[in-house]
């Protein structure tokens, strides 16, 4: 991967500031779980996936900042009030849950332990949430790469890919997944008004892995697919219905 | 009216540059037909009715620089020469047609004017085909104001206003008629991408004139008619097939 979304190094989280791309490449190194939670908020780092991912880092870090803690309980309370200021920050972003769930369950499962040793495996259990993120883009982006034919043309919405990720991405995971089987393809993705995720994030990191793309208006989505030329459309699923709808923004 | 569009001065053409607005009101002077063409070419004016009256100053500027011919016909070949540079601008637009045809039959109903008669004739008919639209703009607001009730909202895309002719609007005139007639009216407009003439133009006139105006992104437009609130559209119509219906941009 030629950037990562987020990483853990030297006891902090290093993010890509999304908001300074494309005409940047900056990286925002957060030691403490309101610097995450602001970089969340703020949209430094957005996408569900790594906003889970975030969220988990800002748990670990909470409890490296409470690691000396009187009492467990002591530990235990504060670590509630570092859940509570991470899951206010984008309570849409189903992930978020989801990694303060796993972090806090994981933390749960070692009430025997003491908090400097809790912070520890709190660390472990965010880098491996990190690491997961990749393993399980990767997997999907096999699965959905046969779906692609060589050639084919992907529109895609909005940003799914590696930024919205640890680094790999979801509907783009499988646009790189197709390129890395050997097939050409090539990607039309829409600005995505009003915050052009599509224009500084999806055109930015595909130009930055080596695959064409062409942006386009958001209304002009209708007009490319009836004029041809569209042979698969991949978005990112903010919600599924029971009955397969998918439902991403206007 | 808060702001001209387009008026001739001082034996020139002055043009409010849209290229600056929101936020900078400047006023761009054209003395020759090809700075009119650059004006039309650079969209400093655009909106095919502004259009049209341009060109027909541009003809005007091109006939006073042609006013000292040595004869009729070498006035005649250099005027064929100014219609073309301004014909060949903007190929789209109607009114540019229509407005250089009627430049250039009130032209040849004087043929047997001198060069620096007919240029006199054609300052004259192009501040008329200007004073004109404004007056027709009028008019076909007060038609359409009956249509809009009052404290309707009124969506709109793109810029049908004030900005898109002499300075008093089509789409717009409509809902600055009904506002005249003392109706409470509101507008929606699409930002309107990717030249964002909705938002750059249509919110600053409406701001500029006191009617309340609120920016959406295009592809909100279903969303915001589905979910209540907007009682009528009204947009520019670039093109009306016979059986009624209107194309605009996507």
């Amino acid at each position: 991967m030629p950037f990562r979304t987020i990483e853990w190094k030297d006891g902090a989280a290093v993010i890509l500031d999304q908001r300074k791309l494309p005409s940047e490449e900056v990286y925002v190194r957060c030691e403490t779980h309101a610097e995450v939670a602001e970089a969340i908020k703020g949209m430094t780092i957005r996408g569900a996936p790594a906003i889970g991912i975030a969220a988990a880092m800002g748990f670990a870090l909470g409890a490296a900042e409470n690691r000396n803690a009187a009492t467990k309980d002591e530990f235990a309370r504060r670590m509630a009030e570092v859940r509570k200021t991470l899951e206010q920050t984008r309570p849409t972003a189903v992930n978020l849950f989801w990694a303060t769930e796993r972090m806090a369950r994981a933390m749960k499962n070692r009430s025997d332990s003491s908090p400097d040793e809790t912070a520890a495996i709190l660390r472990d259990e965010a880098v491996a949430i990190c690491n997961e993120d990749l393993q399980v883009c990767r997997e999907l982006g096999k699965a959905g790469a046969p779906l692609i034919k060589d050639g084919a043309t992907v529109m895609t919405h909005c940003n799914a890919g590696g930024l919205a990720t640890a680094g790999y991405g979801t509907a783009l995971g499988v646009v790189r997944a197709a390129r890395d089987a050997g097939k050409a393809v090539r990607v039309i993705s829409s600005e995505t008004r009003p915050l052009l995720q599509g224009a500084r994030l999806t055109a930015w990191e595909l130009c930055d892995d080596g695959i064409p793309v062409t942006l386009i208006t958001d209304t002009a989505a209708g007009h490319m697919m009836k004029s041809g030329g569209v042979d698969a459309v991949i978005v990112g699923a903010d919600r599924i219905a029971a009955n397969g709808d998918v439902a991403n923004k206007i």
